[in-house]
């Protein structure tokens, strides 16, 4: 089995990575912003990307590369420029970006996945990247490869999991805004040594998504650069499938959950847990609406325990229910049983005075479950999306 | 030609209505919360209600009455409490406030017509409606009905547009958070004496919908209570069908923008104009979505013309469209053409200090139109959601 996924500083990489960081000046902060993983062996890979019509030039390439099916060898990753909506010369770019690293590490250029995240509609600067990329050093841990890969995330999102015989599970994600179901502004990049093969990767990885990374909701944004990879170096024998996806569910979840935490501006993370639902995908499709209602995480934001807000998103997400056989439960406070109840209100808010609100619903109707998570709304999203470019 | 809306005082009603409203203590704040309006003759209507599936009782027995074919005497509303999931005594509330209303008019009860607005899951003081609906003075006027549906609303909302041969159309609104396409907290009536017959007010009216409060959304929650409702004493006749539709329209949209307008802490209307999309409806989706994206509302309210957030919105909007071909501008300037263009950004954000930014899109692929409106998004509304009801 899985060991619980944890927030760990300094993690190291399962056999057959290395990876390190750099400042290239892409941020204005001048923070970490270019980071690279490699592949001692030929990496299997699984790719799940956004579904924006505008996609930037970086999802459009891995995505051919993906088709083609070829084995990877690197990934190189910039903050603070998505090199989105950049016209003619945005896929030259992109390319430049992976030749340099394929430079680098002596590997084909078409063995380099590349992916871009920050202000979207300029040029990129990828002459900085090519500068910086030749004295990039590499190492065992992820620790600054995570920093790097940061936007408007205060704190790096790392996770991972062990498995019998001592395969691992090592996961790194960003995103803080601009993020919402079907991926948002949002990287996840998970890492094992795990010997499976690629065809499982590519069928189960979608599967997991569905459930993880896709039920993260902070703003009803979706953005033009997100995407999940599973990459697996193959090194080490698991026992049996099961435990290794198991592994890879946990640290993708746990770091669905880090993201909704860190929502832009964000004092709470919203965990919505639906069950009774007609099926897995009703009740999933029911916990999002709740995840991502402006109301309801205004709500929360004031310790309000205002449950008609989730009753109503729950009435417009689109899932079948019927009013009065619904309940809702805040922080353990049954409120709604087909009617109101009576309850303590102050209790109730004074019990969502703390870093996770609990909201379960029971639709009873079917057998379907599923969870979403998302964050209180605060003045603070306002700020800092009000004064992001200018 | 119907003559252009206006916001109005005192707007008088069309032949046939009569107007009032009264103060029966269901608001905390004492203010005007109980609005009556009354037909001398039997009304035709057209109704559209929200598809929220924990709609409340109001809209529940207002659909039967409206599937049942009669017409309508009176409509009443009160404000402060949407008699929304409040279980089984709901029905019977909402039933008593029709009985009561009727019995004030003395007609019969399956001709009154119900709305409630305001917070949800506390049971209607339906009590104090009975109380006060036997003093409650009608008049010609639609002032303070306007004023009396008001929940968060800064001001109320009237427009009217007048046909040749002397037929008007008056129109009255509230709503200003919960508001997204599909009816969100909003209440719409429009009064008319035009003569027209009541299966094309039935067909149009969703029409209009579609290009007016559909289009109009400020944080993507949709409600449980909405409903627009057209209504007509049929007694001026009017030269053309056509100039009717013009005016319902004209006043309808009047309407949408003041919704937007007076969005929850809006400091700024935001209309989204899109052209070129493959079909109308396409091209509504898009604006939809560009005024809808919390990012961009909070650049709009941050004066940054961050038009990559207006791309990003086209893109997972659902449109059909090549990012080399669109176009953006905003306030005048083109910022986009294919690829990112040189321009004055100073120039361009202080183009943005107005109480009305314009966004327009051409996606260059097709002969669809549409247009939709929203408002920025700011600490002001984080506060009046955050501090509801508790």
């Amino acid at each position: 089995m899985a060991i619980a996924a944890a927030r760990l500083k300094n993690m190291h990489l399962p056999e057959g990575f290395q990876a390190g960081a750099t400042r290239a000046g892409i941020k204005p902060s001048g923070k970490l912003d270019l980071a690279l993983l490699f592949g001692e062996v030929p990496l299997r890979w699984a790719y799940v990307a956004t579904t924006n019509r505008a996609a930037a030039p970086c999802v459009l390439r891995d995505r051919d590369l993906y088709e083609q099916g070829s084995l990877l060898r690197a990934l190189v990753v910039n903050a603070g420029n998505a090199n989105a909506a950049t016209g003619e010369r945005g896929p030259g770019d992109n390319l430049r970006m992976a030749a340099s690293a394929a430079e680098r590490l002596g590997v084909p250029v078409e063995t380099v996945l590349t992916a871009s995240t920050g202000v979207i509609g300029v040029p990129l600067p990828v002459e900085r990247i090519a500068f910086a990329l030749p004295d990039l050093e590499l190492g065992s841990d992820l620790q600054r490869f995570a920093e790097a890969i940061m936007t408007t995330d205060t704190r790096p999102k790392l996770a991972e999991a062990s498995l019998p015989g001592g395969a691992r599970v090592v996961g790194v994600a960003k995103g803080s805004g601009m993020i919402h179901p079907n991926m948002a502004t949002m990287f996840a990049f998970l890492l094992t040594d795990a010997d499976i093969p690629e065809r499982a990767l590519r069928r189960r990885w979608p599967e997991v998504i569905a459930r993880t990374f896709n039920q993260v909701t902070v703003d009803g944004d979706t953005s033009t650069n997100d995407m999940a990879v599973l990459l697996s170096s193959g090194l080490k024998e698991v026992p049996d499938a099961d435990s290794f996806w198991d592994a890879v569910e946990t640290v993708a979840r746990s770091l669905a959950r880090q993201i909704a935490a860190d929502g832009e501006g964000a004092t709470k993370l919203i965990t919505v847990r639906v069950r009774g639902a007609a099926s897995d995908e009703e009740a999933r499709i029911a916990a999002r609406a709740v995840a991502g209602s402006p109301l309801w995480k205004a709500a929360v934001y004031g310790n309000d325990p205002n449950w008609g807000r989730v009753l109503a998103a729950l009435g417009y997400s689109g899932a079948r229910f019927h009013p009065e056989r619904a309940r809702i439960a805040l922080q353990g406070f049954l409120l709604y049983d087909g009617a109101p109840l009576e309850y303590d209100a102050a209790a109730c808010s004074r019990a969502m005075r703390k870093s996770e609100v609990i909201v379960e619903v029971d639709l009873s109707l079917g057998e379907g479950r599923g969870e979403a998570w998302g964050c209180d709304l605060t003045e603070g999203y306002v700020k800092i999306n009000a004064e992001y470019t200018t």
